[in-house]
């Protein structure tokens, strides 16, 4: 396990300055995202990314942004998305890409993509940013699933700019951003209007799209550009007040400091070590050790993606000094402005590991720090190795009683004891005494395996090597349904239900065969399917 | 569209006296369901059903004698469910089968299997009809999910039996019948432990079975008979009072008499018409129209799912006197046994329906009769046409309230209104004073596309055109994704989600390719994996 992560190929951290894609201008209360993708300026230089139609790299920028405006502009309420060409707002992912893609990245692509709209909506609900869905022209596929990550929608009523999910007619895959799920659960349209919808390739326009609930309103464009900056106005008028700031900008990734990625691609697996905070103090830096140690693992687990497909099995150890991580994790509890975000920025990156297709195993030793913030890494893993051996400990903080909620909503410390929520009270209580020792983590439910210095390193060769030679696929189907146990969500659905549909439906000869409908598009032939309905 | 449907290769009829797998007896309050798999009376003779593996043939049988514990044998309060063989329960399904399957028919196949559990489940919320899963021997992959369904789990501790999913470690597919999510989602098993269980080819037995909550005792073979007794007993005596009986026997399908399925494999579409009743008057007798209407449609659905696979619409249509069906709907309102039973069957016959992988056009016209519980039936169907025209009338009655919910537990007006659960009142409210006039069923939401004369045939006839120029693949998974929207459920989760993952996983070349895990199941060469995570 010697082979150091490669350089990475894509560059996950990027900062306006940098953008190709976007421009962000923040006036006040109020910061304007508009879209102008660089046709030749996407990862692959060679394809173009017509029509503002997407891929990673402007996903990754987007990304950035959204952050971006919850460290560095806390002032701003409203965050107007829309774009800067004249009759297109969005045509979605490009199709190109996609259909060259292979299809781990098809279905990371997507993640990636799912994971940046539930960021969105994320900082809606938490930190007091609404979003405004400006639609200037034709908002289609993935342009109008971002539009659906937005808190209110305005289209363009210039009798032809709709808003459209043509993927199901035009291109046989299913709208992969959680278009679907957000049509009938978060704006809850009428199913068989969604039916009509998603499968009218040229989309919906002008009074329909409102009366069917799609948009908020349809705006003519002599009053297009006051009419947004009103609703932007209200919006922001509107928008929850929560603690926010003081503004801290956010520091380029560069080398990692409490992180470490170490890759045995030959066997498979890699070892994700996250080292503890050296002293517990709150610094208004992008150099606190929560925010700066987040960064790096979310950084690492895209790079996992993205880079390492191979890489089946993610053995997670944490190393430090467990009472200041401890400590830690008490302060990370304060609810002013800036420790807010760096919290909520956490949750974001454990739940980015939740939904990472990896069997992740934990490994509890007498070097590790399951302590404070990092004991959630414990409870986000498949399962737990606990060293049944003096000086072996956890210690579980205030944060692990719902700060850091997963995909369902729950804490990971209830979502472990569906069955009994009082075990989950007695492991807080326990923690409130002090570190809880090896013995008394097992009896508490921590521990998957527990086994004395002679058996330990047997077994867990024994579980990875054994983790090793099963099916890839049975497993990412198996972790993501045991991953999310409890209350469904928004996300859940996206995450459990929509993506599983679209990885099926990616991987079928009807879409990415010879004839498939995504290998034909573009071409003059029809696709041609096999139609057996399953 | 004249061709008739062919008769049926599969028997989807059955009756205790003709079954080869499964013995029904029943004593007082209590039955006793026996698993016997005669090893070559499956569907297909050739194939060897060893250690009480099962295949389609042996789950038909199992969803009959549950339909008629219900039906027939009102006194019993708790049914077990045990094996003939001395050291198994049961095996599962028969792997040679599932792996010489199509994609469709195994799709299929894990669909019904998981209905019949999910019908057991309801004959245990509803019917007060407690199960006991008596596990005499290994209980493996299916046979486990079988015993997950029931109430109560006992295994017998004899040193060697287990409960075990072993199909991800040996098939390299998901325990298609529901298991995963019954394990943390029924069960609660934690999600460490539910991984440790579902990746151990051997399962797990004695003391830890319980520990993990897997099953609820084990008992050693000395004590096994009186102990299952006794908890049956027991279960018996705590089972809900509801209104049961009188007994009604189910009599035998034969040639339908309310509905007609007309097929047209070229143009790969269907016609459904169901007959509403000739008199509105309740008889205690298989001949009751609700509930032989409902049977038949049953029967109906599975033919088409399992012998008419290249049909990817139904186009639905009612006819019949409307005033008698809307007098029908409000007789099956009433509380008595039977009825209560009929109109429990209703309900899981219309949720057949909404999994049905199949696109649903209602065709609302002069002559139809979407009318009491035929209105339902629209509501079933991804979009309604409905005519502008005199003469033309739905009406709701009292069961579209809540008495027929779908499998999310709402009604299907709730479902169709989650914007806002006013215009479901509403429609009932309108309901109340008499027949819905078409252009009022329009305004209360009830319409996709309202035509009137001049348009109407031609709207129609192009959405059927256009639907079946669209994959195939797609459409099932938005169709799914849009069928259920709002809250979430064990059943849910299981059609929405796991199901998802498995026809994924069914189609990747890791389980069904030359070298995937269940095509060399039995072989002695290992599996070979495409490793890339995804």
């Amino acid at each position: 396990m010697d082979t150091p992560a490669q350089a990475p190929k894509l560059q996950f951290d990027t900062h306006p300055s940098k953008y190709r894609h976007w421009i962000l201008a923040v006036d006040g209360e109020i910061a304007r995202l508009t879209m102008k993708v660089q046709p030749f300026g996407g990862a692959n230089s060679e394809l173009e990314l017509k029509s503002n139609s997407y891929d990673l790299s402007v996903d990754i920028e987007l990304a950035d942004a959204i952050q971006r405006l919850r460290f560095e502009h806390p002032q701003v309420k409203c965050c107007m998305i829309t774009s800067a060409h004249e009759k297109i707002f969005c045509a979605g992912a490009n199709i190109y890409m996609l259909a060259s893609s292979t299809h781990p990245f098809k279905v990371n692509f997507c993640k990636y993509t799912n994971e940046t709209r539930l960021a969105i909506e994320d900082a809606s609900q938490h930190s007091g940013i609404r979003f405004l869905a400006a639609c200037n022209g034709a908002t289609a596929g993935g342009g109008y699933e971002l539009a659906l990550a937005c808190d209110e929608i305005v289209l363009i009523d210039d009798g032809s700019s709709t808003v459209a999910l043509p993927e199901v007619p035009l291109l046989g895959v299913l709208p992969g951003t959680g278009g679907l799920t957000r049509v009938v659960d978060k704006r809850k349209v009428r199913r068989d209007l969604a039916d009509a919808f998603s499968t009218l390739a040229e989309g919906v326009k002008g009074k329909r799209a409102v009366e069917w609930g799609l948009v908020d309103a349809v705006v003519p464009r002599s009053k297009f550009a006051d009419t947004i900056a009103q609703r932007a106005r209200d919006l922001a008028a509107k928008a929850t007040a929560v603690p926010r700031g003081p503004a801290v900008e956010l520091d380029p990734i560069g080398d990692y400091r409490h992180v470490a990625l170490k890759l045995d691609e030959k066997s498979r697996r890699a070892e994700l070590t996250v080292c503890g905070p050296t002293e517990a103090k709150r610094v208004e830096h992008a150099s606190f050790w929560p925010l700066r140690m987040a960064r790096e693992l979310d950084h690492a687990l895209l790079r996992l993606r993205f880079e390492h497909e191979n890489v089946g099995l993610l053995i997670v150890r944490t190393e430090g000094d467990r009472k200041i991580a401890h400590q830690m994790g008490e302060l990370l509890m304060a609810d002013d402005g800036f420790t807010r975000e760096v919290r909520l920025n956490l949750a974001r990156t454990l739940r980015r590991l939740d939904v990472t297709a990896r069997s992740l195993f934990a490994v509890v030793d007498q070097s590790s720090c399951f302590s404070g913030p990092l004991f959630e890494l414990l409870l986000a893993c498949d399962r737990s190795y606990v060293l049944d051996a003096d000086g072996v400990e956890v210690w579980p903080g205030s944060l692990s009683a719902g700060a850091l909620p997963g995909w369902n909503g729950l804490s990971r410390l209830e979502t472990r004891f569906l069955a009994d929520p009082q075990r989950a009270q007695r492991v807080l209580a326990a923690a409130k005494e002090g570190p809880i020792e090896a013995g008394t983590a097992n009896q508490l439910g921590l521990a998957t395996v527990f086994a004395d210095d002679i058996d330990f390193e047997e077994e867990l060769r024994v579980a990875v090597e054994e983790r090793a030679s099963i099916s890839p696929d049975a497993l990412t189907g198996m972790e993501q349904n045991f991953r999310f146990a409890g209350p469904e969500t928004l996300a859940t659905k996206i995450f459990g239900r929509l993506s599983a549909w679209q990885n099926w439906i990616f991987i079928r000869p009807n879409a990415t065969g010879e004839r498939g409908a995504l290998t034909m598009y573009g071409k003059p032939e029809r696709p041609q399917f096999d139609f057996r309905r399953t």
